[in-house]
């Protein structure tokens, strides 16, 4: 095996399918069904049979057919798809908050993400995948059946060496630190707040999603409380249309709402300046009409942005 | 330097401002500057100079003062601040469109990716910064200023060495193979949908943003021409809200359009079996109604996925 | 009957229920029913019969039970209420589509409005409402039973003394004039805007609703060829929230698309000046980002509106 | 004046330009003046004079120029046009959201409806258009300007005789009984509830905008508690697109945010039984999910209504 290989389990940079790969097999009625590839393996569907063994070899996006001679299609998952299909007793985050968060969140090659609470882990494998081989997700789950299951499904796409799950209350004190970003999924994460200044690197990131107003409402001045800045609160919507070049159109239904995404920095207060409490509400009052604003400013004027200057006079110095 | 610090030129994983880090400077109006930490280096503002020498050692997220005693904070940038920062001569892509593009499509450490055009840099920037150090980026663009701008914009925040970019038409063809996933910011994507299928591996992702329906009306037939199939079509709407827990509401204005996402897959097509005209068409219809809801449906039933057990039948064989 | 009581059939002025009127039950799993009130009538429902007997002289709002012991609340419907009720075979403009049409159409008392086609005549019964005894609707519909169920759900709620129902092609000419609106309900309203353009007295209001995007496209220059100016074409999307103060937050699903809706006015034209073509084009162009950006001028601005001095110098004369 | 010319003071039944109509004239930047016509006056723009003789007698929809020779266009408003023509010195309400809450409600010929507070009167101007010459609006305001400014607004688009405008405070009480429908434009809802219930008619439709969840979560627990059910709330959005059939796509930005709408029907409560407070609160959670998903199930199945039964069992009685 290459390094390169090693670097995901289900070996995605090959043009087809191998034993110990991870393959996607989806039917025509978009049925999939998630499995590992393995010499002499069987596939048993309500539409008939598959063999591993036929499966091997074959181009990713070919087309095969079961014993019954249902067409069904072989694709190597992206971690989009992972998210779909990973099993899950409780509500999961949905690939467009997660998508948006982890841009936002900067969540990449190398990083040291701590979560709480883990679920199902969806959003642990999100994180595993981008953090690669050389990052480190931690999580933390009081439920020992989530916790189970999100083992359990680390482990079957091959991500678990690089996730330390841990069945543990986060509130309860954390033996991390310096983490580079933390995310909290949980009910109340007001009440962890405090935990979270203590594993987080000074101006490391913060990232959380709660269903209701009232939840977030709670949480924003606890942010400020313990020094956080550059509060975001959002919620991103996904429409799909249906793919008929002729009669063009969004479908019919879809996703009203999954929850309010909030973000934040730590910033470093000099609590014997007594400063920052004078400064810091001021920059997040600031924050709230500059944020919603900020995006509509990129499309009226591409060059207001004293930004670049600021990045060329470094090099006055 | 150790390889970690190899990762990102920008160093993300210290606590605290270094040389040669990139580093982003934000005033009270969240006026913002990125620069590079130099030994000595000025940033000159309207509110003051801040030398780079007094930033140095300061733990991020720090507050210091310009010599005229306005405050600025010193923050880390992640990709998502990145992107906000790249100085741009045309539309660049948003982060919310990035975010759901990269989950959806895969984009992680170690792929290789080729995208056209390269505009200003930040998809480009985006992708960069998740293949990682081990992943690759190829980047086609027709205008040499752009070509130009973009080529700055990597440099200055140290990805260039993952990038290739070339000044050339795709349309007049590509050396590339077997690359992981492609995405075109192009104004007539249908007219490159060959030259995709030449560099993409099979079942390779595509992906696209359009800003006009008639663009995608136009491409959705050529996608099914080629052989792509698992076609989605979607928009992605973000929402701001007031950061103020008393007053909780959404911020007045939204951006109401950026683009149209399309997403695809490269299917393997037998052309002696004559079978795919009739098999993959089938296979698109019944992707509209699927693709819609299947959100939905994991709102509805947690359960009905008998994606499960076609993992543990995996196990049978 | 006093001359208020005629205004309305469903007698909606009163405030407790009369023999005679349309009465809305409620039952606890808000299962409705809309009945006439009749003396000695009985409404069966799978919670046990309910007297109208019984319902008579209460005041609407009140709740009563049915033999069984079940509760039923009564209401008096109002048109919202109708809306939701009205048997339909096939899919019916939604409340909030008809709300802003409506309003952006200036549909009101005394007003001659026609459409095509009636379908099951929900727009029709909403439009005669809001015409009052005084106003008039002409609908045309080429589907007898469409034609006939509009009839029959307009004969049930009362207004039918105020509606033309006509079973014919408006393709094929129509007698009227100078009528007030015109609002096509049809899949190829480009086929029939020369006959709009004759019903349609000089300025008058014409609507539209078209569920692609192709149909949009297909009807625009229609449209301008044939006089018509300050087109608008939007969506509006309603999105419910759960009624718990203590967790609030939007519901988790909600309708994504039901058509995009097209308005605009019948302009005069002097064909010999030649000049609608440069002119009229152009104001078109224009109206595009104005439209967009009227209501956020609203906001920004609340002041600068030249209409008001528009409105004084005319007392200047 | 025939009686049809009285319903409306704008006389919108003509198809030409009459001394004492209402008009709009529109410039080619959609700069707009609304006028009242008056022999011999004149319009004094930047772009020049226009002449009201000259208007006279012109079919509406008639283009005419200035004498610097600038074109205009002169338009019949409707009450969507004077709804954004009104002068304003707070936000007023949006078309979008009052056409929803409108047909909601089910203002219509005849009602009587009562308001607090005018502000300038734009919601005030659509209830009296659709109410009627036979119908009554009244409207309470605390503050003298905005009764002044109301009251010329009305005054101006010729509504006035319709709508009594009181310079009080609807907290302090109110002499009105059996009003059809309460529609509340103020920032404390909750403290007007108790009045609310006294002027409103058993049965009688409440609606209301707020502008944060703070409030609308302040609000619903004070609608129960005053015998409110079939509580709904929601949001309105309204998204145009540019109108260009070869460049079809929405407009950049849109208005994100006007407010939060809450609709409910004062039920009778008959406090002896002490059955309200049982049922009532089991109706109104009941509500959320139905509210969500009433208008989803009406694409599912047209047919689930056993409400048409319903009207049919009526005439067994």
């Amino acid at each position: 095996m290459t390094d390169k290989e090693l670097l995901l389990t289900w070996n995605q940079y090959q043009r087809s399918v191998s034993e110990g790969d991870l393959a996607l097999l989806v039917g025509l009625t978009h049925k999939s069904f998630l499995i590992r590839i393995q010499a002499g393996g069987l596939l048993h569907t309500h539409r008939g049979i598959v063999s591993h063994d036929e499966l091997i070899g074959l181009p990713w996006g070919s087309q095969i057919s079961s014993h019954q001679g249902n067409p069904f299609f072989v694709l190597q998952p992206g971690i989009g798809d992972l998210l779909k299909e990973i099993p899950r007793n409780t509500q999961i985050l949905y690939a467009k908050d997660i998508g948006y968060a982890m841009i936002t969140m900067g969540i990449g090659p190398g990083m040291h993400v701590l979560e709480a609470g883990t679920g199902s882990g969806a959003l642990t494998s999100a994180m595993a995948y981008l953090v690669g081989s050389q990052g480190r997700v931690t999580s933390y789950e009081i439920r020992p059946d989530m916790h189970r299951l999100a083992r359990k499904n680390l482990t079957r796409i091959g991500l678990e060496d690089r996730v330390t799950l841990k069945l543990q209350d986060l509130g309860e004190g954390a033996d991390e630190r310096e983490v580079d970003a933390v995310f909290l999924d949980l009910p109340n994460p007001d009440a962890y707040i405090h935990i979270v200044r203590q594993v987080l690197k000074p101006g490391g990131q913060f990232g959380c999603i709660l269903p209701t107003t009232n939840q977030v409402t709670r949480l924003l001045p606890v942010l400020r409380r313990y020094g956080f800045a550059f509060i975001d609160v959002c919620e991103v919507l996904l429409r799909f249309y249906k793919v008929d070049g002729e009669r063009f159109r969004p479908v019919d239904r879809m996703v009203a709402h999954t929850g309010y995404l909030i973000f934040a920095r730590a910033m470093v207060i000099d609590p014997e300046s007594g400063e920052s409490e004078a400064v810091l509400p001021a920059v997040e009052a600031g924050t709230e009409e500059v944020d919603g604003e900020k995006l509509v400013d990129e499309i009226v004027s591409e060059d207001g942005n004293e930004i670049i200057p600021g990045l060329e006079s470094s090099a006055d110095g």
